[in-house]
């Protein structure tokens, strides 16, 4: 539904926001196959931004379930060398990406979680040298969303055209609304940056959210974690927002230091499947228990995945009044829905989120904390009423959000 | 425009009567992005019929355009190893591969016809091993086409719902039309079958073609060719159907053997351009001379691709009385219209016209007269006025084709 104008827009915002692609460069564009029209307005764009050549990778849900449903697993699992080589090929020749999030949250439902589970695993391994790549900024990267009819319908059931009222409401969360909304932009990275040095200052060792819903956990820090916002800084010292939209400012928790019990806030889309209404315990660090009225199967199985996934590897920080928040809109989407709530990934850290954590082996980023896993799922539990206190090094406590909003 | 029912068979028959793919194969499918439903449809079949997996390459005219206008011959001459890669694969783990050429025939009208001629000599030379693969029958493939718009919009300029056209015009070549279509096309390579059996108890040494436009060609055959038609057979030694639809019976001629001027019958569209009118001048197999009134930059460039397009490499029989010469349509598309009219192809032979030639080295067939190239282009040059005489070893004369017809 995005066009004329506002898809230029849109494709601007992502490539010199989004990737901030330099002359010269490749792109690679990831792409639902049902929305064409954005790759075109976004190579368009890149030559204009002088891209050296753009590639697409077109995705489709549906085959992809068919392949899922009628496949068995090991042929599923029977992942090509040149799939792997493919990711290889943009870390070495130095390609910024832009991946279309998209996917129809319900894509996979009727797929057993375990079969999914297996696949997701296989492929997280061998393709974990790019994801690394990926989590470490040695590319530059940025994922963005524009409306699909199924994902739209599940967002706006009762919709007489879903698909436009979900497009209004990407706009607003990409300030495509605004007259000029690179500066918009631009003014709102500046605003979160503010934030996070905020938190640097105070070097917290804990923090400690509790709620209504019956949240109490204690959440460590790892050792010379820092704290980023929306632009970071890829390897070759060109800066990028790895999402757009982010509201969020995050850092590596320190993965033997999470006791205590959280409560999901929202549902959370994993792999085409709903997982709802959740809550998991920590103890030492690693789960010990969780139960789901919804998918709870799947949810067992993404935390058996490996070891890393047994512990978290991002606490991310969004007030309740952040714009996507206040839009009040469920968008079975992580892309969105993680930028309305506090939240928690279990797996892989960002070795971004530790200081000089991009020059440190796995070995040295665990040593101070940081969790290495081949997967990395943000999931939602920020509440209106959600209380995070930060105790520093010398036991001092500071109210960081109250009610669920930053009081900083 | 293909739905339902109709579409369901024409999965059925690309994947029974095409590919014949075999339970525990793989399969892949090459698709238009606008085309996803038929990428779904073949892939449920596939796997009713025991496919192993199914994998989509997917196409895009119009980002490939961008990508020419934008990206400079350097850029798109870098084809990654990947790519080279994901094609010997193919080969390498006896996939099949379906592949749905349903292009904008005018696709890259604007693009200088010498740059795509480079990349497509990249491209060619970088893929020639599974080119080679293909042409040998080491794997079982099928070209078939659904309609575009913007293709439809070409053949049917004046109609108000030109998909719909040519999708009923495309029914009826793939005779989905029929009570069972299967049996149809089991009827229909039998009668092809009886028409190659018939050429070769002749054995002709030369074919001469003549008509009203000026043609006047002697086609020397090469030693040891056989007329094929629509069924071959597979190295894996099942059978096959390569095109869909398919009306002609074809066989190697020899490449330093072909003598006189021939006059195109039909536009030619080659990478997204459109040649028409022209003429072509052999002399000792080797064209001497060639002029076109549309595109004739285009031709030059395609005959200097290399040493194997200045010589042919294919030559087809097929009479103006089958059933897409008899629909009178233009289709713009080689599948189509090469099944509307005898042709001949500039560049590489079917090593499997010559008699045992899957098992020879190219060296092997060179001498027997089989041309070898990266192309190989198939140019129409049969006229309601062609005449085909076959000259045998004891220079005895049979007329084959009279007034554009079959009258063996």
């Amino acid at each position: 539904m995005l066009k004329g104008k506002l898809l230029e827009k849109f494709a601007e915002l992502s490539l010199k926001i989004g990737v901030n692609i330099q002359k010269g460069q490749g792109l690679l564009i990831v792409c639902p196959v049902e929305k064409s029209e954005v790759a075109v307005a976004i190579s368009k764009k890149a030559y204009e931004f002088g891209a050296k050549i753009v590639d697409i990778r077109w995705e489709c849900d549906e085959t992809e379930k068919i392949n899922y449903q009628f496949a068995d697993t090991k042929a599923l699992c029977d992942i090509p060398k040149w799939i792997i080589d493919s990711r290889e090929y943009l870390v070495k020749n130095n390609f910024c990406y832009i991946a279309i999030a998209s996917e129809n949250p319900s894509a996979f439902k009727d797929i057993p979680s375990e079969k999914i589970s297996k696949v997701q695993q296989v492929k997280g391994k061998l393709l974990k040298s790019f994801s690394d790549s990926v989590m470490n900024n040695e590319i530059r990267w940025c994922v963005v969303s524009v409306p699909t009819y199924k994902w739209a319908k599940q967002v706006f059931p009762k919709s007489k055209d879903p698909e436009k009222e979900l497009s209004s409401a990407i706009e607003k969360t990409m300030r495509l609304d605004k007259s000029n909304p690179l500066s918009a932009w631009n003014k709102h990275i500046q605003a979160l940056q503010k934030r996070a040095e905020f938190l640097n200052k105070h070097n917290f060792e804990y923090l400690h959210f509790t709620n209504s819903l019956g949240t109490n956990l204690t959440v460590g820090l790892a050792k010379n974690h820092t704290w980023l916002s929306a632009e970071e800084m890829a390897k070759d010292k060109v800066k990028f927002v790895a999402n757009m939209p982010t509201e969020e400012v995050f850092t590596a928790p320190h993965k033997d230091k999470v006791n205590g019990t959280v409560y999901s806030a929202m549902p959370l889309c994993y792999n085409g499947q709903i997982i709802d209404k959740f809550s998991i315990t920590f103890s030492k660090g690693k789960v010990v228990s969780c139960k789901a009225k919804k998918g709870e199967a799947l949810l067992k199985k993404l935390i058996e995945t490996d070891n890393g996934t047994k512990s978290i590897g991002e606490v991310a920080l969004i007030g309740k009044d952040s714009p996507i928040a206040q839009s009040n809109i469920l968008f079975y989407n992580t892309l969105f829905d993680e930028n309305a709530s506090c939240h928690l990934a279990l797996g892989k850290a960002y070795p971004t989120t530790i200081k000089g954590g991009d020059k440190l082996s796995i070995t040295e980023l665990k040593k101070l904390g940081a969790n290495d896993s081949i997967e990395h799922v943000d999931f939602m539990i920020g509440t209106k009423d959600l209380s995070v206190i930060g105790i520093d090094y010398e036991k001092k406590k500071i109210t960081i959000i109250k009610n669920g909003k930053f009081v900083i």
